[in-house]
């Protein structure tokens, strides 16, 4: 174009790498992993790559050519067979509902495509141990987008947890309380645990804080379980009455390799409560709290012996903190969002620079672990003994 | 005397009833009952009664005086068998160490005194039910003393609660932490639950959020347990170490007969927390929470349809709340010592008046079945199974 | 008593110095006083004194004996001119409506008795200069009771800025809200400072604001002030309509002597504020607040220069903490009236063992100096100006 | 590309309007404003537009292209006159430093095109005016971007004192904290107000709130101003020393048109306050509390007259909110970027569709009505008086 003094320029930046991106499902989890995307080129000041968003997938054209357009694919298909054989794609994300994630992200990793999955991995530990066996037999890097773990202040509670500046670490009590199904009249395809895959309240946001558990604690050696679903049964808008065997709320009482006990709840009765992901560990120098709904800040106790002691609210907005925005000053506070830009990021860093994906972001080894730890809780519940995970 | 314009008063309302209390033990709950019964008459705008501090009890007779000066008591005793035998006595109030309550309490029921006691109830269920047994035949009105009953918060949630405006209860949830043993180099009698009587953190502490699950949910039926000591030795100041059985941490799991599930928690060494009592329950229509620190405000959401929702900040203040004194205006805070305030007129007034101590207070029948559940708890922990409470 | 073992006692320590007290006024002020009269024996370990209550004075018999049999008072008077010439009374602490406190005080300085007298001073400059110089001439202990500065949040407040470690103070910023006239319809005499003397707000509630910040920041050398009534009138409960001048909202642009600036407001119409008084100080090395309904709490930031930072939630409850009561354990938190308790009993101390009130405590200085710096912000109010405050 | 099954996409879909942006300035706000520009296709389920980034612009050539590539611009000018001369740019946003938001926007104006620009207006009330009436004019669509009125809670806010649901406004308390200046051994051009215009905290973020009060209260009629600065001096990195006559606290007593009267301050100082951007409105029915530090919660007071009454802490990120991203779920919380989304998307839609721009967002005839407050408060503080702003 000829317009005076106007530099045009390419999207590439030919001195970063530029990995082909294809994502299965275009829902609540294909929209967020899009959005994180297209924010890591100017999220990061010096971003590790650009990532090229080739095809979106799912099945019905309409919508997902839609979502596609918005978030700039270069375009979609709707069968996923085609996508994770893609010679474009070189990391297949699978974004899809938790009964779809073990056949597309097998097929990817045979494949030769890096994959990323979204939690739980699996519906079952047979399916979990599957995936895992594919991802090691091909040789792929694998992660299971467990975001919690890439917010800011998590990643600073870890620091500190390693630092030693905790003391032994004594418990952890970690629960993650969502409204959507307190109410009996709800329709139960408005309910996430009862429509759809329905697989309940434990695998769909319980493997969230066991995940944070196991990464801030360690690895979990016992569980004594109490699963329960109280509105047995529930309408469809259609008037249909449906039996609802998903779980609605789910306790144990865990222990840790290390010698740490605790409690894991998950529920999605709890009236008021939108989106409460909070956890507290206690160690016998101090403790830290937080919760995901507000997340830019971290409750720290140390027990420093003087007379200014007590939980102090760190904004972990600063540039000195791990994982901040290129675009966010202090205390300008970063969206939920921030955990999959970071967390892709990093899955895309390790695969461009090949570098190891664990510990900081967990693995379809952790999601294996977890969905045996899952099923335990299940299982104790069911016998009302408790269960030695091994 | 002869000043001018002087008018004498004797302390003594002739329109009041003044029952006589004893009270054995000055430490810190006889410290505090005491000062409850000191300001009741003028905490209530029109007490029931102007209770009379005939006597206060302890072993060590320059102590016990100092302190029964200061609160004004009439005199004191060193031997407890005296004192529960004294006929200006009426009320006999138990706030000795847990291993001194069946003994003395039993005494005085047979003499015919009607009993408060500190909690524990007992050491043992045995202990429980023979104090039970006592008050049950001899007739008298008999008072737990669990204070967080009576704290207005409390009582503003259990009237909600039966006036069914959270709907059905699905979830309790409990907990109260201590940080007193939380350093391991601190001496094991400066830590409150392995000095004394050595009873733990489940007998100390555990035993208030029973209580109050119990109070606001209902019967428990079943518990899963998990108990644990980390620092199984500690020094004494002396240099000597002991060997500590009493259990830091305890967790449970438990069902109630109306159908609702929870957690139950209490720490010693929860680091940074000072004295969190804390409990939330959340029902089909609403949820609330508190927290005894905080403990003029309660947090409460009712689904109420609108656009101005979530959880409500209530300062308990107002005149019109439950419990109020008569000095407090709106949003001048009442400390904890209020919580005895109230419990103690409560039974005084059941006394006076001959109303029922239950539901509003805690009775021996209930300190009973607390020490079932404390008794399972630990059971339950040691087999790794569920044990169904009777 | 021949009671077997039954030691029977005075209620006077003849170690420790009783102090007559004569308490002017049983309303609000009357009760809190008296409860804190009563308190200070047992609330401090060792207790400077042992107040005696002589006398309490009201206008009407009735009211104000039912009030002394309730506190323990040893008698009543009804005439203010007799209590302050009551040979057994050392102490005359008048708790009288404000247009009372100058006649009684000046009157029972020159009767040689020690004054206290509530907050505000006067309810105009003169008189308050009047009170000053009566107490300089008659050389009595002089104490305005500015019950704040002894909240043991506050008073480690003053210790961190007295040790420098908030750096040079900047700014300050106070108010003190309160609903209690926000509806329009709300009768005249329900509402304090439209009934009764009809003070307003800036001298009902504003002067703890003043006090505070002298107290922490220092002398306020000019104001700008800006004062309002929304309501001009009020109705009665008899149905007759008055006129209102007292002022609902007061603002204060602030300078100090050694610089710092800030704000200050007090308001009678902030819906939904009980007793909000709160403030905040910035120094260049650190920050505090405080909100009188979280009492027992103190939230100060000190630029550490580490990753750990931000306002630490320091509970003042601690046993190293200043002015703790006897009672209370970490955790276990104070009611507002020990701010009332530990005021009288510093006074008490004063007077018994000859110490100096200031600056620990106000003094009638201090009230006339806050009185100056009122009348100067209504001035500035009505002429727009900034006024020096000489 | 014939790649089995694949359907490819053009970026812009032909029934939603691309308006061509030309951005000046790639630094904070020029990164905040592309970064809203971006997401606005897939924030919103429908949204009004695909804004095109035609052009960026930056003086340094290498740093504007590596923001320019990042976020997808298709190219870039290192001349402003160049850029708002651009045919294929229909708006001109202009993020460039404050003493550079005249000429090019009247430039812009003048070439037909609509303008935004970033807070504030102008240096002076002179340009402020030339500006607003460069677009009056020109007859183009102009925005003064005040994002904090594009919250979701400031935009609920608004809705309920419309509606009446406050009752009438009394008080206003707005203040906007930061620290960045706090440490005086901080560099000049490390704080941003003493840095680049130097243009000081009153222009730099107190227009915010002189903003947001007249958005939610109405027009300001009077004010009593203090400012003051008081690190006179500050080194340079370079070792040299600056005289300061930038402002680093403001304050104001306000009164609105409306008769309701409140505060406004804004600090570079506040040692500990990151971000903090907070305002409370006080009715007779009601009052509203918001942080932006917080800012998916609105904290809302309604006297409903019954036992559950208190501040609610209302999240405002349920679907049924204004403003909703359609990304986000409730509870999953927007960052502060969010503000400027919808601001920006408010304005596109206002080109695109022909609508009116205010009142939901700000316009340079606001712009110029704050510059004349924020002229007023600096003369009023100068001089010592009350002013009147006409």
């Amino acid at each position: 174009m000829g317009k005076d003094g106007f530099i045009e320029l390419s999207n590439k930046r030919p001195d970063v790498t530029s990995p082909g991106i294809g994502v299965l499902g275009y829902g609540f989890m294909g929209k967020v992993h899009s959005n994180a995307y297209v924010k890591i080129p100017y999220t990061y000041q010096s971003p590790a790559v650009f990532p090229e968003l080739v095809a979106l997938c799912g099945r019905n054209a309409e919508k997902v050519s839609d979502v596609a357009i918005r978030f700039g694919y270069g375009g979609f298909y709707t069968d996923w067979k085609k996508l994770v054989n893609d010679p474009d794609v070189q990391i297949c994300d699978n974004c899809t509902p938790d009964d779809m994630h073990a056949a597309p992200t097998i097929a990817a990793a045979k494949a030769g495509k890096h994959v990323i999955c979204e939690k739980p991995l699996a519906m079952t530990v047979q399916d979990a141990r599957n995936m895992f066996d594919a991802v090691k037999n091909a040789g792929v890097k694998h992660m299971l987008c467990h975001n919690y773990r890439f917010m800011p202040a998590v990643r600073l509670a870890k620091m500190l947890i390693e630092e030693g500046r905790l003391g032994t670490i004594y418990q952890f009590r970690g629960r993650y309380l969502q409204e959507v199904g307190h109410d009996p009249a709800t329709f139960a395809e408005n309910v996430w645990y009862t429509a759809g895959t329905k697989s309940g309240v434990l695998l769909g946001i319980g493997c969230h804080i066991i995940d944070l558990s196991r990464f801030l604690v360690g690895e979990i050696t016992a569980v004594n379980g109490l699963v329960k679903t109280f509105n047995t049964e529930r309408k469809l808008s259609s008037g249909a009455v449906e039996t609802v065997t998903a779980d609605e709320v789910n306790y144990a009482l865990v222990e840790f390799d290390n010698g740490a006990v605790g409690t894991l709840e998950s529920s999605g009765i709890s009236t008021g409560r939108k989106n409460q992901c909070t956890w507290e560990i206690n160690g016998s120098k101090g403790s830290i709290s937080f919760d995901i709904e507000d997340l830019n800040h971290l409750h720290v106790y140390l027990d420093n012996g003087n007379d200014v002691k007590g939980f102090t609210d760190v904004s972990v907005t600063d540039f000195s903190h791990p994982l901040q925005s290129a675009i966010l000053p202090p205390g300008h506070i970063a969206g939920w969002e921030y955990g999959h830009i970071h967390a892709l990021h990093h899955f895309l860093d390790c695969v461009v620079n090949d570098k190891k994906v664990e510990p900081l972001a967990a693995t379809f080894e952790d999601g294996y672990r977890i969905q045996v730890i899952m099923e335990a809780i299940q299982k104790s519940s069911k016998h009302g003994k408790r269960l030695e995970i091994r």
